[in-house]
């Protein structure tokens, strides 16, 4: 029987875990403190930010939202990264996607302080990542929320077969090294695999994150697999559904995330939980 | 028919190209430096470090060995890489595997400046080849290699199965990023995969690079498959001898690099070229 995996639930256990640590940073006398900044109006980010500020506060973080308009140079946005990386108050420094053609994203990716790279999207982070590097650093928060899902729910790893759909940065190919870290054998797949759901077959944990709606239905899932869906996609009648069709996967693995409410609390519950983690490693304690 | 790749007939063109570098380099008033720094007296090392050694000054480079004794202390060690960091006189910093057990390894990697890291292992540089970063960084050069002689027998690798077998920093890891970035579709197989020889057989462009004498042999190779044998190890005899059973292998394989006389002899050139680059890229120019 299909167990359906409750990402809310996992979310909200790492959200109290959080809470409790900021409480004991506090009395410590560090507020941990994230700055989001926003370039633009892009309705579907001004959400995410809305979300990840009152989560946040919620939190009792501190939490700065810097919105700047459309128009924002390059030179301009670096100056106020500078400000953050320099400000004592704020461990987690977030520049939202997508920004602006003018510009350069990999530029601005590596001008925010590893230590404060909230999202571990900055190459010295990855590379350690990558590499398994001893001590602590920031990992992407939405494959290591995947991470603490598969945890939770007592998903063997090591010596599994793994197959991550999808090579971006944000998740695919930190997926793909935290689960080689684990031990899991892994096949990153993307657009240009071919028999790539021949290839999904083979998984006993599949990730699929290509933001291709139904890319997977149950024919293409190993009997009892476990299935984590990271799309976050629109049907034809908007509403939001993932990279799996749920209705047919669901008959045939043996664990699986529903979109919405799995994959998605996880990430911004990772998110708070990295920022209090980046306060506890910095030296302002 | 069964192609057999001449890795040093690849390395010497990798040469000529370079020693053509180096010459228009001190045209301009830039001789490429390389530090190659050794601490202890292992005899397989000596080896290597005076063939890079011989075969820069061959090629027209500036060339420094630095031998240290085995009781070095980390201290010291950080000392001296800081001395070449800052010295505009050297473009790149190898510090020789293995260390001995007094010194922090990724400590060390992470030391040299990511601009003179020749070997590309600092987090930085990993970092970037994982998300495929714009612009130039030093990759490492044992995978490097592979990627120029696969690209020298127009070895197609978009779309293709790839599997790695062998998940170190020095290559497997590097190496899976680079397929993928060529589009291929790579899994990542070590000593914790299940039925490896079965995954093995599933690739177009097999990388073997696990220390295991003779681990694969013809019955796990797929007929027509490219085979790439990272292995230098020693057989009952003390004769050098691959990861890939050769005899067994190249009555299946379409292409396969032999031991010695393949990957080994490219590591060398790469390095260099590598060396000449990091010269080209620097500031001192």
């Amino acid at each position: 029987m299909t167990k359906i995996i409750d990402g809310k639930a996992v979310a909200k256990k790492v959200n109290d875990q959080t809470a409790e640590a900021v409480t004991e940073l506090v009395a410590q006398g560090v507020q941990p403190g994230i700055a989001v900044i926003i370039v633009g109006e892009d309705p579907a980010s001004q959400i995410y930010v809305r979300n990840k500020n009152r989560k946040a506060l919620k939190l009792g973080m501190h939490s700065v939202v810097r919105q700047l308009p459309v128009t924002t140079t390059q030179e301009e946005l670096l100056a106020i990264i500078a400000e953050y990386n320099a400000d004592r108050s704020i461990h987690g420094i977030l520049v939202q996607s997508p920004l602006p053609k003018q510009i350069n994203e990999p530029l601005i990716t590596r001008a925010i302080d590893p230590k404060k790279d909230v999202d571990g999207f900055h190459p010295e982070n990855v590379g350690k990542l990558i590499t398994n590097y001893p001590g602590h650093y920031p990992v992407a928060n939405t494959p290591r929320g995947i991470m603490t899902m598969l945890k939770e729910y007592n998903v063997e790893l090591a010596g599994k077969t793994a197959v991550v759909i999808g090579r971006s940065t944000i998740v695919g190919k930190p997926m793909a090294a935290l689960l080689t870290n684990a031990n899991a054998t892994v096949t990153l797949a993307h657009s240009r695999t071919r028999h790539l759901k021949a290839v999904a077959k083979t998984a006993d944990i599949l990730v699929v994150a290509t933001g291709i709606t139904h890319l997977i239905n149950g024919a293409d899932i190993k009997p009892g697999a476990t299935v984590i869906d990271v799309g976050m996609d629109r049907d034809e009648n908007g509403k939001l559904t993932g990279d799996v069709d749920f209705d047919s996967a669901q008959d045939v693995a043996g664990l699986i995330t529903p979109v919405p409410g799995g994959v998605g609390p996880m990430t911004i519950a990772t998110l708070m939980q990295t920022t209090v983690e980046l306060a506890k490693w910095s030296d302002a304690k």
